[in-house]
């Protein structure tokens, strides 16, 4: 059998995700698609709509047929970190190929990109560092360092998705090439595009708009049936999706039980960031409000709210550093298909990384962070603690057959 | 001008309250009442069902003419350091008496029983950790170590007042008996009755009780309209008055997201409870149901709840420590009628603490834990953090003239 790897989030699964998942197996030719899926926070440093198990849900009823959890230590770091984590995870398990969407759709460009960076390495840095001296955040200052360089590149990297993809191939070749980058283009919806509307395809952003808009059936003609079935279902259960909103009591009472130099002991709050989130705290009252509070250009709002996450979770700088030293240390199965089954069988015994089905069972390095992580967020969506502990320790993996 | 003292939580204040403050000016013979009271959390390790400056503005309208803070870590101690704190400030304020209620109603009985305790002391030792090794709680312990003395005891210390009254005779002894001790009667209602309805004083326990339950006009007949009326006002505003319940989200969210050996760090967390806690927690969904989880025969249920508060405050063992090292270090004005500021300005000159009016202006060793637990409190009652931190800070002491 012959896999193929996807990297996602599905926060929700939509149309553009589905064509993303067929245009995979065409590409790859493939029998089996593997998801590195986030677990229940995000890239941008976001609590998921639906827990981890729901979007599992989806990803197999949209066509993935393995779904593995990405680790929160690689899941809410920076872009080349995310990338490491899942193309790691992905060549563990022995797929052939990983397959992702891209403003460019031309994989051979992405190749000679990664190699004319390379040669003009240094003059890079130096571009980038002095960018990042006159303020600048780091993704504004990478980009304007690549417009920066003598041979200019063809590739547009101040494209999210093509950032994205690049840092996959640079994972990929940092990892001994064994495993081979796919495009495609993506349809119709770029990633920050906020209007829904265009044919059938908008992006997760619209999409995530419309649903916590006053009616969520405007989102409806945008994902499966599927999707929006367990969205609705969801939200008739309590009332609202997770969000930053629901969590934001239990961030405000951390900031003001805790000194600042307890504050910043945990990751990614560096800079004097403590005394600015107790600042923001205390003036406001919505997450939104405080987040507006703490933006400035030096800093992103995906690097604050990434922030904001790790106070939230309690994620020391010396917990997150010592397992950001390695590579994901195990793999572990959130789902999968008949067809999935099969092939995590043929390949089980080349795999060298341990499987987990049930975390309860396992004692690895950040499988612990996961499960301490996974109550908090459920601290914003259901009340009772124990029923979160068992989903979290004792869920077998999703199976759809 | 001459002053006494009393020593209150005021949760809230009732017709026992008001004939407490009435009888004490009558025995006294004192023209000004100073009232040492509790800021937001109370000796049983409870928040306060309504806010300082609103039990305050009850005190003076109820006869008080001076209401002044007892701080945190005085206030949610074990009886002797509740006694002691509160006794130290009447004292410093220069109070000639101070009065309190008790089963009794004889003082010298107090005095003479204080005599005949110091002369067994040593017995009563060895007697009070016999008692407490055979897994009793420090209160029973205590009570059934002064029943076994060889020279009985006339005062019955094992109702609630006069243990409470005999740590204030003690604490006075202790700083030189310069303040007498009078004590009254208490009328028609034990501290721990649960039943309203004999004539129109009941327990406070009782009064929170129907508060709390479905009705809160069933309350009214046993307590001044002045306190009916900001009760009503609060829980109309509120939806609810405050309560543990209100808080324990937070609570939760606290243990779940902390290690053990972190919330041993807490004040009050000692031989394993850190462990108990967080079990608890884990299948508790109400505060009500995670205490009767916690209880044991060992600990008391006051005894775990104040251990609760610190560590929904935060409240590290060496911070707390090193408070208790020392006297009040300082004198809160929560509020003064005119009289109340007369008797201030007359006795200015010779007070050695130093007067604080407003928080914002002064930084004394505890005021900072005033203002830390202040914020924690008002996370139950209101959402916005600022309102909360300029009422600590900035409120100028309730005046009623």
């Amino acid at each position: 059998m012959k896999a193929t790897g996807v990297v996602v989030e599905y926060n929700p699964f939509h149309n553009g995700h589905y064509y993303h998942l067929q245009e995979t197996k065409n590409v790859s030719g493939a029998d089996c698609v593997i998801a590195v899926m986030s677990g229940n926070f995000l890239q941008r440093g976001e609590p998921a709509l639906l827990s981890k198990w729901k979007r599992t849900k989806m990803a197999l009823l949209g066509g993935a047929d393995l779904v593995i959890e990405l680790p929160y230590s690689f899941a809410t770091s920076h872009a080349p970190r995310f990338a490491y984590g899942s193309i790691y995870l992905l060549q563990s398990l022995g797929a052939e190929s990983f397959c992702f969407g891209s403003e460019s759709g031309d994989g051979a460009l992405f190749n000679e990109t990664h190699d004319l960076v390379n040669s003009q390495n240094y003059t890079y840095q130096a571009k980038l560092r002095e960018f990042i001296d006159t303020g600048l955040s780091y993704p504004s200052a990478a980009a304007r360092a690549y417009e920066a360089l003598e041979t200019p590149l063809a590739l547009d990297l101040s494209k999210p998705n093509n950032i994205l993809g690049f840092e996959y191939v640079r994972a990929s070749r940092e990892l001994g090439f064994r495993i081979k980058p796919l495009t495609i283009k993506r349809k119709n919806a770029d990633y920050h595009d906020v209007l829904l509307g265009k044919g059938d395809i908008a992006s997760a952003t619209a999409i995530r708009e419309a649903v916590f808009s006053s009616d969520i059936r405007k989102a409806k003609h945008y994902m499966p049936s599927f999707t929006f079935d367990l969205l609705a279902e969801e939200q008739s259960v309590k009332g609202t999706l997770m969000n930053w909103e629901r969590l934001y009591p239990l961030l405000r009472y951390q900031l003001l039980s805790s000194s600042p130099s307890e504050i910043n002991t945990f990751y990614e709050v560096e800079e004097g960031l403590e005394y600015r989130m107790i600042d923001a705290m205390r003036s406001c009252d919505s997450f939104e409000s405080f987040m507006k509070q703490l933006k400035t250009k030096r800093y992103t709002w995906t690097r604050l709210q990434r922030a904001c996450l790790h106070v939230l979770n309690k994620i020391r700088k010396e917990d997150m550093l010592a397992l950001l030293e390695s590579p994901p240390g195990y793999i572990r199965v959130l789902g999968m298909t008949g067809k999935g089954r099969e092939y995590l069988r043929s390949v089980k015994k080349s795999i060298d990384l341990p499987l987990v089905t049930t975390v309860s069972k396992h004692d690895f390095a950040g499988l612990e962070m996961e499960a301490k992580t996974s109550l908090v967020y459920a601290q914003g969506a259901v009340r009772n603690v124990l029923r979160a502990e068992k989903e979290e320790f004792n869920t077998p993996p999703v199976m759809v057959e």
